[in-house]
């Protein structure tokens, strides 16, 4: 790929991404993230994969629109598919790059199977781990407008259940951001990963403490 | 006050809460750390606290219309005092909440007088710090669609800078984040700060970390 390629794709991915959990930002350390894993693999089609993680949200902006029944993975693998044949790219490679993209999304049914699909989607996982991954989720709260916590009427606070659905920071943190290390499909993803789930973990359990003990004086108001 | 009378003051703050940041749930963290810290002052007017606390965010919605030129404090303070006249309060216990309202903003040039504002204030600066006050920040840099931090053409990360304004997440943990424990008015309420103050600071650094290590393969692509 040369740069003036890399450039007309950066562009296309730019003019799409606008919601602050899944920025541009994101997205550069998706591709960092991915070149890192090729390194420790024996063939990749770097051309595919760093088309595929400039591209993999640029669907994230349509689904907005109706969080429920739109997917970005779908929508944005179609959009990164006609782009790349405007760019004259092959039909087959191009096809491989929305293959990436639609199979990247960890509560899809849909899971990768090419080498390069599998690096884009540990790649995007990665994100999801550590703190980045505790500090993106909230973000995403704030987008969507979820709570960080539900309390039930007792004055507990609910940690699982939301599933496929976010309900609130909570939930989605013992729904995907606890487990989402054991679903990596490449070594060194999986060592990145592994570094980093104690930071999440020690912060989801502090966080916890704190919220009780702020509630601990209510019983004062007695009524 | 009567349970009667929360009962009323409480719903219609529920009325008006609706951002994820500043929920119900932040309304009674802050009520709770309230009274937490009355315990430890000689004599406060308990029903002036309680209303405040309740009723101290109600603003909130109507500054979103207008971000920039709004102040929730101010527009808070005067829904509280027309909302405690229409209750039958006395004119100078609703204006006493209105004034506690009114000067509970740490970017304010108001600061709080009467015991019972400060403890207000000092209650909502509670929820700035620590784990809690990290997670609330991330969701409003949601919520505005701010980013987490900005990086210059260099690949630094900007973490100074913003002032009042909010501009990253990074930007905001150093203007008010990492100081705010030190404009505490109540010993009670440092001492729970003091200990709050190091996981905050111990995730900032962390994150700063995660995310510089994150972009050092870039040199890879090398154009």
């Amino acid at each position: 790929m040369t740069q003036w390629e890399f450039k007309e794709i950066e562009d296309f991915m730019l003019q799409h991404m606008q919601d602050s959990a899944h920025d541009k930002h994101h997205v550069y350390r998706v591709l960092n993230a991915a070149i890192d894993i090729a390194q420790s693999e024996t063939w990749v089609d770097m051309d595919v994969l760093i088309a595929a993680a400039l591209l993999h949200d640029v669907g994230r902006e349509r689904q907005f629109d109706d969080l429920e029944n739109l997917c970005h993975a779908q929508i944005g693998g179609d959009m990164a598919y006609e782009f790349l044949l405007e760019q004259n790219w092959d039909d087959d490679k191009a096809l491989h790059v929305k293959d990436c993209i639609n199979s990247h999304r960890y509560r899809g049914d849909n899971p990768p199977t090419s080498i390069e699909a599998k690096i884009l989607f540990d790649a995007d996982k990665l994100d999801v781990c550590g703190l980045i991954g505790i500090a993106r989720t909230l973000v995403y709260s704030g987008r969507i407008n979820e709570p960080i916590y539900i309390m039930t009427d007792d004055g507990s606070i609910v940690t699982e259940g939301g599933g496929a659905e976010i309900s609130s920071f909570f939930q989605e943190y013992n729904y995907k951001l606890k487990k989402v290390h054991a679903s990596l499909y490449t070594a060194r993803a999986a060592e990145i990963a592994e570094k980093r789930q104690k930071s999440a973990a020690n912060f989801y359990e502090t966080l916890h403490v704190e919220i009780i003990e702020s509630y601990e004086n209510a019983k004062i108001l007695n009524f």
